[in-house]
């Protein structure tokens, strides 16, 4: 059974309710998931997931710092994440405050990493952008990538 | 005098409400503005101007073609256009969907012309996105846009 | 039998180059390849390729207007290219002149498809990048690409 | 007479090399430069520089977790750089490996900081690039962006 990880960073608790509804659209596609908060993660354990799906909220057009630190140190395993399935999502204060750059960074750090990400034809096409605490439009969009990324790891393995 | 350009590609209407915002923000702080179709910009004459803000519709997290091909069109004026004053907005239809980067992606190539740019530590960051049809918040930030980049360009002449 | 596209637009050739160094790593792999020029490429054709790999100078730190006409004309297939397998590939004037922005450009229009694109852990991590005539160095780059995709191609399908 | 800031994080020294050229830039047009490792600089003192340039190594396409964390601590002075002037530049362990996107998302925090940020016609568009140790080639670029950043603070101040 396939199995992935959805961590994130949050301090005020909207990027963690964003993350609770990617991992129920991940199982209801009969996917393991296991949570945790960034801090928690351990680096060697991203070997063990098939796809890796990282949250974090929107500081300066950017993921937060300690989102960035698990990345620096991901270096370790460089070459080893090839071909795991990524994706990413962000809460933010501001529309046109630069969660679709926060999103954006995180991919390309997957991509660096040889990962496989996919975009989504409707609503956020990047990843989910939650304005404030994820409303309706927001937990949707979250439940509906869960999904997304549940089957993309399902098709390729 | 100084003078600043609105250049604008508008299919629906959104973007060219946003430019008229933009506009009246500009002459607010006594500044002189042209507002025109993009299609309507001759090459040369954008030398005259202090200021030049585009605006596009998102297409694909992207500028429109028609936006993009004049920037391709004013390499004839290579170099010509260093330190002159660039900003951009965007109308898009969703969160998340690509307005961020379209505003980018205006802002890139008027850096690759040596332009200079301010953001803005309040509203939308980079430039104003509306969702849609401008909203009250919407053409309040494309006010505060114009009117930022008056001031800029009066600093620097 | 999968089959992949490879579109570019070249003006001076080096684009093209690195096109046809694409095509002979996908078909390494066993996969058919059909490669044009950018303007012949029919929108309702893009729905019969399994990857779509598509190739840019670099104008402004974006693609040319012209490749973004055809991503803007695509909007008429929106939705029915989801899941497909993208790719992109630059040359570039200088180091550092907008060459990887050219491509996520590329690529980020591909998400906004809902397709699916994979970095790279070693070499250019986004998509090739040629700095002028592609030397030995971009021609190996743009051969793995071919060969990168065409292997992700036949696994999803 | 102004003041320029330039903040670098280095391992390897690469990107401490580059640092030292736009120093000599900077002075070279008789404006006061203060350079610092990233751990060195306090937050408040942030306030007392007409310009902060900021450079990391790229880790993943993106500057490195520890300038990021600066950048996430300036939260405190939100508002207070509106209309500093900013660059940044990087060192890059290859061409296409990551090093425009990681300028340029130094760029987009100073943007969200309300700053003023100039591109450059010619060289490196968004900031100077060093792939490996800095080569002739880096050093012009980085000695000519202190230039460029000294010459834009004057004009301002």
């Amino acid at each position: 059974m396939p199995n992935i990880l959805v961590a994130y960073y949050s301090r005020g608790g909207n990027t963690k309710k964003m993350a609770e509804e990617i991992k129920e659209g991940i199982e209801q596609e009969n996917v393991s998931c296991v949570i945790k908060p960034i801090a928690e993660v351990k680096i060697e354990k991203l070997l063990s997931y098939d796809g890796i799906v990282i949250g974090s909220p929107t500081y300066y057009g950017d993921m937060a710092a300690e989102v960035k630190k698990l990345l620096d140190e991901s270096v370790k395993l460089h070459g080893q994440l090839e071909s795991k399935v990524g994706a990413a999502f962000t809460s933010s204060k501001n529309i046109g405050g630069g969660n679709e750059t926060t999103i954006l960074a995180i991919l390309k750090a997957m991509l660096v990493h040889g990962m496989i990400i996919q975009g989504n034809s409707s609503g956020d096409h990047y990843g989910p952008v939650s304005i404030g605490s994820p409303d309706e439009r927001a937990q949707k969009q979250s439940f509906q990538l869960g999904k997304r990324v549940a089957q993309l790891v399902k098709r390729l393995s």
